[in-house]
């Protein structure tokens, strides 16, 4: 048996206790907290008798799908395990384990919940236009489906995807690499409780089905999307690669970081409408080759998590354990707060200097990652691990 | 034991042999062919020895994983097995089963391959642009992804959607049950055979790919969608629900009708582009309360398939056992060949007679069934059974 402590400034202390599936080289894969820089099994600290059983699952899904009541039970009794006697057999240090998806995704859809990316994509797709928004974008948490198969973990390679583009000079259009290709730093919202079809989940209920938060690249090949999204959205652009962070931080880890979203004007219609229109407090860091190039403030966010999973369903569409959300870019009111390349360099036109070089999108062997932390219970903060990816080439076009 | 024999015009002789998963009041989920008007156990008619284990187990997916040459040689051994003695409790009237959703879906996307539909819309929503067709639809096949947990098995009440619409002369979006409630008659595509991320599947091999077919309904609340889907596609207005029949025809049944697509001009793009440009000889029924109101042709349908799913990879995007694309409407060049109401009333301006009523759009109560059949081997024809829904009011708004 083994003891653990963590310093009181660690980013995985008692006040995150985040879920993830880890396995060793060799071994299946398991359930797993981390505590300071240990991941912690918890199928060996639990057990796995009776509702437990679900600590012997390969992935989070049905111990998401317990619900809410025994979200909160385990996550006391983690904290009161890790503070006790633990196998020596469930503890590994991080850098002994390869962390992988740590659960299965149902539906993915992703949002464009942040007023200044949208305002910013608005100025550069459509410079005529005196009013960047969308008439419906302060009425309704817009968004659109994604590819749920394509959601990788922290450390996958992205292949950077071949695809049709045409610039407005071009006679028709050419197929190639990708030129302009692109992040999103995102985060993701995981659903534990679904909702049956033909039912909604009120959004002030929604802080019961959400399980947990990641971080999410929606990597973008934006010459692709420019050129497929009219009518239906965008598809090929997005399609290749999500990469999200391999520890889901429970919401209720979350209550220091809950803040008021910004002011909404126009009212939103009643099923939107919240006693407390509560965003979070979480500060994102985007990384290129080493090197800190944005930090995209979550608690800018114009509409609340809650209030997308509210829309998503209100039609009467069935929710499941898995789903994913993501918030769409993360960007802030300040040039250093954008939350995607396309904004950062002004559509390509501003280059950012990135170590000895400048760099418009990403070129073949970059690596991004986003890191995040958020206020913790107790004055602590608490760390959301990172979302990693670096660029290879992709098949001959 | 039993012996079955069909008449010469069954749409479900030798010929067909689709695929569903059935169930006995009471009774577990198993998987079938149909055969005339009998449902017929494969687990009891094939075994469930080494690979057929896949015939126990509750949908498709294992067996279509197994790949093209299992699809064949099984598809041998049902033909074999219905010509001799069959177990008697193999044997089910299709009156006494119930049919469940074949198959677990993976990710669902939905094409716009119809050159009709995509014209019909462009005229309808965007009058004042000489081009109906936007610059992409002859180079690409547009489409977008859905939600896979909305897809439900013909005979599934359809919930009449809540939403957000607004009018051209609304100061503000209201919202309420949709009041512009539609179907789109559509084809689907099962992926059989996945593909790997980083890789794509070629147009000329998707046939290897592709399972097999099913009719699918794509309900659409045109009022929720004209509000939402400006720039990131449909979303809510398309989300609730999606209704396929119970049967999948295989692919393998489809060769006598392969036709060649309509003429593509410009060329396709190299990835695109077939040793023959195949499409499909399918005839379908829109049926309104008992009465058929069009009769979209398949055959007209300007995208193959097998361009919809080598489009859907070229990016590296993963494929997975259980995907379905659908074509999106089939409206053909005749007025009543089309395959959405919007077309077919021109917007609502332009009721039909439906009984001793007219309509535009659907109505509390109102049933919509979509069939289809298709030239089968020897001179037969096939059938695809039935996508059915009835709509039903939705909770108070």
């Amino acid at each position: 048996m083994t003891r653990l402590t963590v310093p009181a400034d660690s980013l995985f202390g008692l006040a995150n206790l985040p879920y993830g599936v880890y396995r060793v080289p060799g071994g299946t894969s398991r359930i797993a907290t981390r505590f300071g820089d240990d991941v912690v099994d918890l199928g060996l600290l639990l057990g796995t008798e009776g509702d437990d059983a679900v600590f012997a699952e390969p992935t989070l899904n049905a111990f998401m799908a317990q619900g809410y009541d025994r979200w909160v039970s385990v996550r006391e009794r983690i904290a009161a395990g890790l503070a006790g006697d633990i196998p020596d057999d469930a503890v590994h240090a991080t850098g002994d384990v390869e962390m992988l998806l740590p659960f299965e995704v149902a539906d993915y859809v992703d949002f464009y919940a942040s007023e200044h990316h949208a305002s910013n994509l608005g100025r550069l797709f459509r410079p005529d236009n005196p009013e960047p928004l969308m008439p419906n974008w302060k009425h309704l948490p817009v968004g659109y489906h994604g590819r749920a198969a394509s959601v990788v973990v922290s450390g996958t390679d992205v292949v950077r995807p071949n695809g049709q583009r045409k610039g407005p000079d071009d006679p028709a259009p050419v197929f190639g690499p990708s030129t302009r290709l692109d992040i999103e730093a995102e985060l993701g919202f995981v659903v534990g409780t679904g909702s049956a079809m033909g039912t909604s989940v009120p959004a002030g209920a929604a802080d019961r089905h959400i399980f947990g938060v990641v971080l999410f690249n929606d990597w973008s090949a934006r010459d692709i999307q420019a050129w497929e999204y009219v009518p239906l959205g965008p598809n090929l652009g997005k399609s290749f690669a999500s990469t999200i962070s391999p520890w889901v931080v429970p919401l209720l880890a979350l209550d220091a970081a809950r803040v008021d979203t910004p002011p909404q004007d126009p009212k939103v219609l009643p099923y939107l409408a919240m006693d407390r229109t509560w965003g979070l407090d979480i500060d994102l860091e985007v990384v290129w080759n080493g090197q800190v190039v944005s930090r995209p403030p979550y608690a800018a966010m114009y509409w609340s998590p809650a209030q997308m999973l509210a829309h998503q369903t209100v039609n009467g569409a069935p929710s499941r354990t898995g789903d994913l959300f993501a918030s769409g870019t993360i960007s802030g009111p300040d040039k250093d707060q954008r939350g995607a390349f396309i904004e950062l360099t002004w559509g390509g036109a501003e280059p950012v200097t990135v170590g000895d070089e400048t760099r418009t999108f990403l070129q073949d062997g970059d690596e991004i990652v986003l890191r995040a932390t958020a206020p913790g219970a107790g004055g602590s903060r608490i760390g959301f691990g990172e979302a990693a990816g670096r660029i290879v080439p992709g098949p001959a076009a």
